[in-house]
């Protein structure tokens, strides 16, 4: 089935059989392998070139990733620089992108060998990865079963974390420029914050967006060597669909009558009082869009506590993570979920959900 | 060589071992095969949007073209809605943008399989092409042997028809607000249209600019498939570098001591005028950049003459070309130079070179 299944990450326009897409394009080779392929590009998002060029890559490999695919053949870099800034800027904004993007990939221990760069109003990061594969290198992502968990690798909320890092930044900058209006936004925070206790400090701010950052430059490359190992079913990643789109994917995508439901949502620290309380990102119903996030695995229990201690070990030290008890120190994975018969295969929230601060 | 060979069109920051970007990227698979994968994007230059995403798919395609390739396995598709237009256009061109670019990979029996669209100021069209081949199934662009000739299956000038024609369009969209000021350069063909002779007629350039949509849109897949057939010993497509820069990027990538002396050059009906006399091109030089431009192949002579009347039939009758001598009615293809001795594989023009009005 998958060989001629289409799976494109951010359109469906191209779905060859109305299929839902996942993460990837899965073609059988006329040889008998398998050459799995994806494309992904976007705007910055972050304040550093360099990082925003480490996160593009991380996003596009990821969708191989998300198959169990332990190694990509080739990476095609995906370049625009932005017309919108001085000439100066521009070239190290460029070149600092290029080589965010180039050292993740040299991380991942894959090579560019190609690609396209163009002038645009906006800049642009993004690239194509692609591996050849037998049938036993890829998970395909069909095979989740009733009784399995659901383990997601990275928290949720870098949408909230780079938006409330903006908002701040239009307020400095306004107040800089003598404009005492400030942002809407972060003048409701302000607002807040006068309420007695404090709602949240520019320290709490720089906190939240540097683990969004930590949390979107990390590849899942640990996280995907691991699913094989592991015994995963079916697995994807959680980009733009938010949490509970990426679950519904998932599970359209299931040869059996199952469906997911969530149990716990870790949330970077502090992002789920600005969704309360500033403005409904819609975090806590699963649809807040990720950038570069987590795997979301179906497997056994057993496995599951297996794959994420062993994950967590491996993460641990090979990114020095210091693992006390502060906000922004949980980098995951954690079990979020179950699988449980689904006629409809759907995937939904359950009542008694727990949102963590992490 | 080759199978570790960095080739990317756009951009050579890629470029693993730093020798000269070709045309595609082209990996030895693990399992002993060749996964030839190449990217390509870039803005809209004609007015339409079903053209333009013919275009973007002949575009991607003629890189794996270029290598004799014959078959796509698949294609993603990478697509900007503009947010300069109002959303109604914005539906309305973007869906012509993508019916086009999918009609132009039905015609080249591949299938769109995924990909990724984003908003941005500029509408964006492209894609990644890819195929999974034995050695056998493609031509290494690196086998010219001096005697070879070289053929080129499209005109040039495709740039230049394109500026025209919007400078003419500039000009009317002036002219229709009451401004009297006009285009500047479309100024200029007025000017010389007073000094007797009609120098370029409304007409002509209507007539040159069909010829360079009829052109860019046109699949270089009847060219390919009859490369292995003729025993071609090397081959590119010509695009941003112009004629001389992609005969000197086929050089570059040459094993034998060879060069490229190019005598003749077959230019849409009256590009030349435009680039001698309102501004210059460099078309004479070979460095006007085109799109979506013709396969340059390097074989003997007697392969040559056979490729080019096998071509022309087959094109003739697969296109329904008009075989009159009228002007916009001769789409090549043509021997436009010879591979001579050259120490440091250089690309050259004939002092008596000719440039043809096709």
């Amino acid at each position: 089935m998958l060989s001629s299944l289409a799976l494109g990450d951010g359109n469906n326009l191209g779905t060859a059989d109305g299929r839902i897409a996942l993460d990837c394009s899965i073609r059988e080779t006329r040889q008998g392998h398998y050459v799995i392929s994806t494309t992904d590009f976007f705007f910055p998002l972050v304040d550093s070139p360099y990082l925003q060029g480490r996160i593009g890559a991380a996003n596009v490999l990821s969708d191989l990733y998300a198959e169990g695919v332990q190694h990509c053949d080739f990476v095609l870099m995906l370049l625009a620089a932005s017309l919108d800034m001085t000439p100066q800027d521009r070239t190290i904004c460029t070149n600092l992108m290029v080589r965010g993007f180039r050292d993740a990939c040299t991380e991942a221990e894959t090579t560019i060998t190609g690609g396209q760069t163009v002038l645009n109003p906006w800049a642009i990061i993004g690239g194509v990865a692609t591996s050849v594969v037998t049938r036993d290198e890829y998970v395909s992502s069909d095979g989740a079963c009733v009784g399995d968990v659901i383990v997601l690798t990275k928290p949720i909320g870098t949408q909230i974390a780079v938006n409330v890092h903006e908002w701040r930044k239009r307020h400095e900058k306004k107040a800089k420029n003598g404009d005492t209006t400030g942002d809407k936004n972060w003048n409701k925070i302000l607002e807040q914050n006068k309420n007695g206790d404090e709602f949240l400090t520019v320290s709490e701010s720089e906190i939240m967006m540097h683990a969004a950052v930590r949390s979107m430059s990390k590849l899942n490359r640990f996280g995907s060597k691991l699913m094989t190992k592991h015994n995963a079913h079916a697995g994807t990643d959680v980009t733009g669909f938010g949490l509970l789109g990426h679950a519904q994917n998932l599970m359209d995508n299931q040869i059996a009558k199952v469906g997911i439901e969530l149990h716990t949502f870790p949330c970077i620290a502090n992002t789920l009082k600005i969704n309360d309380n500033i403005m409904n990102f819609r975090l806590r119903d699963g649809y807040s869009a990720e950038t570069s996030g987590g795997l979301m695995i179906s497997m056994t229990e057993a496995d599951a506590i297996a794959y994420c201690a062993e994950l967590r070990e491996v993460e641990t030290v090979a990114y020095n993570y210091n693992t006390s008890s502060d906000a922004g120190t949980d980098f995951g994975p954690w079990i979020i979920g179950r699988v449980v018969e689904s006629a409809d295969r759907k995937a939904t929230i359950t009542e008694d959900a727990v949102y963590l601060e992490v």
